[in-house]
């Protein structure tokens, strides 16, 4: 089964005063529910491409693998929106903290990490890297223009991954983690090395957004919206540069911000 | 403590080729950990405002409580982000299908739940309201020009629960369902009956958005960006009005267009 990033559905379109019905693309959203072993773990809504960086993505972030070795296999049934994962090593901690708030000080570090899984996955970046802002504006530029869902049917989250000079991979999803997932996956299954690279992203920087980049591993982010509070105080305790409000030859710098360079 | 749906943070702005220092207002992001007696039950992020309101609207949208009586004292702690909510009957089955993944076929029936906890709160509208094409886009309108944290800072979520001739409230939120979740909330204090009620949303009509309109209990939801092909299947099912893309003086009617008139 071949399933869409969109759908055609038949609307009533109102316009000029009348009703009249219309074909019209529709975002496709997919219920996938990963099972480990026998064990049903999570059920995410996603848009259905590069499942397997998703799934992949999703466990690294979830602390549940490290590399793509400690998957032993992996089964997709995409009739009924299933995923079977076998690990080599069969740890079970990780689901007892999914979504469990981290609560505790932790030696007295001032981190401001919500759940347990962010906790134990989220790295401080090691970056060394910079860019000119013209090359902050240039790569999100060439984000906006890459993804042919995100302008038809405008929503889609659209996050990309770029060297220093060029996109690498974007990745579309209805879910803003899926598509932070799925560069996630992509970099796991691939081993590619990360420090050296940035990710843009097309909405705004949550904490949960800023988080993702922290698994990646990254030491730049880019968006053309604003980041939230959180997100700046994860940023600045997480070594990570955010670049927000990217818009025409203009944009703001929120934290860390010796990345980047006036020219 | 007060907390703050913005706060102001000294930012780096490029602009004109060069970088200077500014004051930026910025989205605030807060996270709220709800403890049922003396079981953590859950942390979400929110904008930190109506917690109350977040609070009934997110419990009654997992169906651990029915009516604003079913709980016996709240008691929130803002400055740490807890909140302690005693119940009237303590049942903790919920707690055990919190985000499990809705299997089976349900005596046939074809309805695309995917969360046990949506199977059994979300509600098949009973609604006979019908409202005319005019009134569609006033009321958007009216929405668009409410919410003043929207306009400032771009991204957060707008609801709004409007009778068929004014908004009644709105309530803003980084988070999609947490903007609904406190209308639910609304809805549950204060004993609003919902079946004359619309919901409109800033945002994409999510299935999960759909949900919450269904878990509210209105007959119609109106959007400025469209629905997904799920959320369309579950409008469909559970006998909602979708109506997207209102812009200007067009729209489209995407499910059980007989609600809306053309004058």
């Amino acid at each position: 089964m071949e399933n869409q990033i969109t759908d055609t559905n038949l609307i009533f379109k109102y316009e000029n005063g009348t009703m009249q019905e219309q074909f019209d693309e529709i975002v496709s959203e997919f219920p996938l529910t990963i099972f480990l072993g026998r064990e049903e773990f999570a059920t995410m809504v996603c848009s259905p491409d590069y499942l397997e960086e998703l799934i992949f993505g999703f466990l690294a972030s979830e602390g549940v693998i490290r590399v793509y070795d400690d998957v032993k296999s992996l089964q997709i049934d995409e009739g009924k929106g299933y995923a079977y994962v076998e690990l080599k090593n069969d740890q079970s901690t990780s689901k007892e903290y999914h979504s469990k708030r981290f609560i505790g000080s932790c030696c007295g570090k001032s981190r401001q990490f919500y759940f347990h899984n962010d906790a134990r996955t989220a790295k401080t970046s090691t970056s060394a890297m910079q860019i000119t802002a013209d090359k902050c504006i240039s790569l999100m530029n060439e984000l906006q223009n890459s993804s042919i869902v995100f302008q038809e049917t405008g929503g889609v989250h659209n996050a990309g991954l770029f060297s220093k000079d060029e996109m690498i991979i974007n990745r579309a999803d209805i879910g803003r983690h899926n598509a932070l997932d799925k560069i996630l996956g992509y970099c796991v299954i691939n081993r590619v090395p990360v420090r050296d690279k940035i990710i843009a992203f097309s909405g705004r920087i949550s904490s949960e957004v800023l988080i993702k980049a922290a698994k990646i591993g990254v030491g730049i982010i880019l968006s053309k919206s604003a980041p939230t509070n959180l997100a700046i105080q994860l940023a600045n305790d997480l070594n990570i540069t955010a670049v927000g409000f990217i818009r025409g030859n203009s944009f703001n710098v929120y934290s860390h911000s010796h990345r980047i360079l006036e020219k």
